[in-house]
Order: structure tokens, then C-alpha cells, then sequence
């Protein structure tokens, strides 16, 4: 049995995210259903993180056991041959059999994109969220890197019964910024892991800063444990694309 | 009555092309639809030209008389809000009533896109034809600016009833440019009028060169009137893109 580690890009626009649900396109059951066929039985496919229907991703990283000794490359060329094109396998290779995606993850990296121009072309709207209207960018770019460090982002997170259990909602942040251009705001965030929905609260805390309804003292009371306040203004899904999944050996990333 | 001019971007993979057919959603109809709507009584919308189906538009030109005193800035938010978010109406502006946005275009500009790279990413398939084998790209280079000038193009026209009663075939490119980058080869060409499927078989004429099967020689051949030879390797709709149309008083750009 061998052990093989993929990277995989998506479009999430037409897909119920990752994660397997019955009856749903979704991203793994597309993977698992395409690698059962070619393995002859079920394979199961785990990925680093789920990512919710509609977010995309540049290099999501998964990995499977395969009883099958197709080459690499081989495996690549037919998995796409048999996969819709908004799905893409950009790199297959053999790793030990004891990988797994998500907790040898070190870090990981996502982006926020929001289009501020009055129209937003037919080539670009499935991966933006269009707001065409004033904010207060300074501030907004002066409160994204207060989110590096290590806090407790309970603030940040949806509530999820399976992360509910007693499970720490303390998250590393390596890094926060915010990009800002006549037409674009580009937020980039590097961190060891994320919570369910964390990053689109986090997008939305900043647009809600650019709007004058938060700020930083908001902010910083949010990451205090024991916080009362919730994030309420997650953006949409659309604009959300997981760029890359890094482990010890470097960074998987294909953008 | 007002006449008023508009350019539209979209993309085209969900369409039938530009113009109106029955049952099949097209360009035109979208616009009709909608602007009929918003006159309450039919309004006929011309285009500066058909794309066929799977083409897409980065600056369509088109026109239509409209009875509503709409100011142009309104009815582009409204024509936006009620237009699928694949095509977007970038301005409209009132122009003198004999406008035509068709035989009062003095130049067009198309670009067709080839993807050389292993794996062709999500977010780009639907814009580009994908090409992963070798190619002798100098000699495309070379030859794509040989169809420069005033020449009868009958060789790399669709036989079209309706352009075949007579109609002279003779055509003036201005330009005629193929970009060379290592995953990408951008033909972009720009001149007077296409004929039907034109620039899909110059581009495909140009692949075949890079292939070996066709040339500088065979290009002079096939522009010379009365050549039996027709082009006959048209590549996909998907990788053509309208880039723009130009009037007497400058060019509708916004790439």
C-alpha cells in the first residue's frame, strides 16, 4: 500500500465545499469517487481542513492510500483526465505512510478579496465579494496585523459541536495584512490553523472597521478569553481562497 | 427617443453566442429582455458584430433606441442588477440617433489564448484553449504578422449564406501579433472587419504551423484570390475573446 500526498486547485462556486455530504458535489467525494474507480474499491480521501462550500482554493493538500502503482505523474494526468475542470490535481508524490494532511500541517495560508470598482467583470465575480462603496482603508489596513500573535479566537469562530467539545480555540497568526489598491482589497493571513469560519468573520470584523461600526479597541477586547462579543458579519464565501498548506519539509504553494 | 450606446463584457461559456435564437439564451436576448422590460414595449438591441457561441467580450459595442429618460449612470445599475452576473454592462452614453454600432466601427481587436502548461487552472479553463504539446513557436511568431494588410480572406471564412451573396472577403488587418511566454501564446489582432469564424482559423493556422503542417508559404497561398485551399483546423470558441471596438472618436478599451 502506498501513501500519496496531492495538491489539489478548485473553483467552489458549483461544489457544497469539501467535505462529503450525501447527495452534494463536493470536492472529496469528487476525489474519492475518481481514485475508488481507479483503485477498485473505496479510498478515502483526507484533506487538510475542510473548506465550506464556495471557497476555492490554489493548493489544498490531501493524501490516500492506493493499492494501484500507477506513477505519480500518471495518477495526475488521470485524475485529471476524469475530473471537471474546476477541480485540477497539480502535483502527486509518494510520502511516508504515517502522513497526514491535516495534523502535519505547520501553517496555512488564506485570502480575502474584496472588489471595490462600481462593476465587477464577468471573469472575476465567482471570487470576489463586490463592495463598491466608501471605507476607511487606513484603518482597516492598520487593524489586520493586530491579529498576529497567538490569541484565543472563540470570538472568531461558528459555533461547531465537534470543535465546541473542550477544544482549544487558541490559533497562532504568523502574519495579517491587508493589500489595498484604488480597486482592490486583498487580505492575506498566515496562521497554524483556523477555526470553523474564522477567516470570513475576520474579513468581515475588517470590512466592519472600514464601515466606522469596529475597530481595534473592539478588536483587542474580542481576543480577550472570556469575550462576550461574537464576530455577527461573516462576508461571503466566494471571496475566500485557501492559497497554500505548509508542512516541514516547505511550502506547497502553486500561486 | 434617445440612442444610446453601451459596451458590455461577458463570458461567453453559458451562452449561444450573441444573437437572439429561439429557446437558447443568448447576449442579445439577455439585454432585449431586460431593456424591454425597463421601456415597456420591445426594444431591439444591435451589436457591432455576432460572437458565436462559447466567445467571450471584454468591450461589445452595441446600441438601442430607448423611450425611458433614464440617466445612462442609472441604467447601467440597472441594467447590472437585473443582468446575470456573466454579463455586465460597463457605461452607456447617448449618442446622435443614426449611430450604428456596427457599420460605424472603424476596428476590432480580438485576442485568442493558448495554454501550454501541464495542468490548466480552475479559474482560467473557460477563457483558453489548452495546448500542452511542443510547438515551434518562432515560426508562429513569424508568421501571424504575414497577415498584415488588405488581403481576401475567403480561405479562413466560414461559408455563411448570408455573407456568401457577393460580399467582398476583403478584409484590413492592422495588426497581427502572436506573444510568446513560456505556459502562454496571446494572438491578438486588430483590424477593419472579421468575417465568420475568421480569427479561430487564423489561430488554428497558426497552431498548425506550430505543428509543422502549414506556413509562411501556404498563408501566401491561401491570401491569394481564388485559392481552393480553405483553412480547416478552427480552434475552440473558449479561447476567443472580443477585446474591443473602435469608433472615429477613439477606442472602446477597458482591458
Amino acid at each position: 500500500m502506498r501513501r500519496l500526498k496531492i495538491a489539489v486547485a478548485y473553483d467552489g462556486t458549483d461544489f457544497h465545499g469539501w467535505q462529503v455530504q450525501p447527495g452534494r458535489a463536493t470536492i472529496q467525494r469528487a476525489l474519492q469517487e475518481i481514485l475508488s474507480g481507479i483503485d477498485g474499491k473505496p479510498v478515502l480521501v483526507a484533506g487538510s481542513g475542510r473548506t465550506d462550500a464556495g471557497v476555492h482554493a490554489r493548493a489544498q493538500v490531501a493524501a490516500f492510500t492506493l493499492e494501484n502503482g500507477i506513477p505519480p505523474v500518471n495518477l495526475r494526468k488521470a485524475m485529471n483526465r476524469l475530473l471537471p475542470p474546476s477541480i485540477r490535481v497539480l502535483s502527486v508524490e509518494e510520502v511516508g505512510e504515517s502522513f497526514h494532511p491535516r495534523f502535519d500541517a505547520v501553517a496555512k495560508t488564506y485570502e480575502y478579496r474584496i472588489f471595490r470598482g462600481e462593476v465587477c467583470d464577468p471573469f472575476t465575480w465567482r471570487y470576489v465579494h463586490h463592495h463598491p462603496y466608501p471605507l476607511n482603508t487606513e484603518l482597516m489596513e492598520a487593524t489586520a496585523p493586530l491579529l498576529e500573535g497567538e490569541h484565543d479566537f472563540s470570538a472568531f469562530a461558528a459555533s461547531d459541536p465537534k470543535e465546541d467539545r473542550g477544544r482549544s480555540k487558541v490559533r497562532r497568526i504568523f502574519s495579517s495584512q491587508l493589500a489595498v489598491s484604488p480597486d482592490w482589497l486583498v487580505y492575506r493571513v498566515r496562521g497554524s490553523g483556523f477555526l470553523k469560519h474564522m477567516v470570513r468573520n475576520i474579513a468581515g470584523f475588517l470590512l466592519e472597521t472600514g464601515k466606522g461600526n469596529a475597530g481595534p479597541e473592539l478588536l483587542l477586547e474580542m481576543l480577550t478569553p472570556g469575550c462576550a462579543v461574537k464576530a455577527g458579519c461573516r462576508v461571503p464565501a466566494k471571496g475566500l481562497t485557501l492559497v497554500s498548506v505548509e508542512y516541514d519539509r516547505g511550502a506547497e504553494t502553486f500561486c
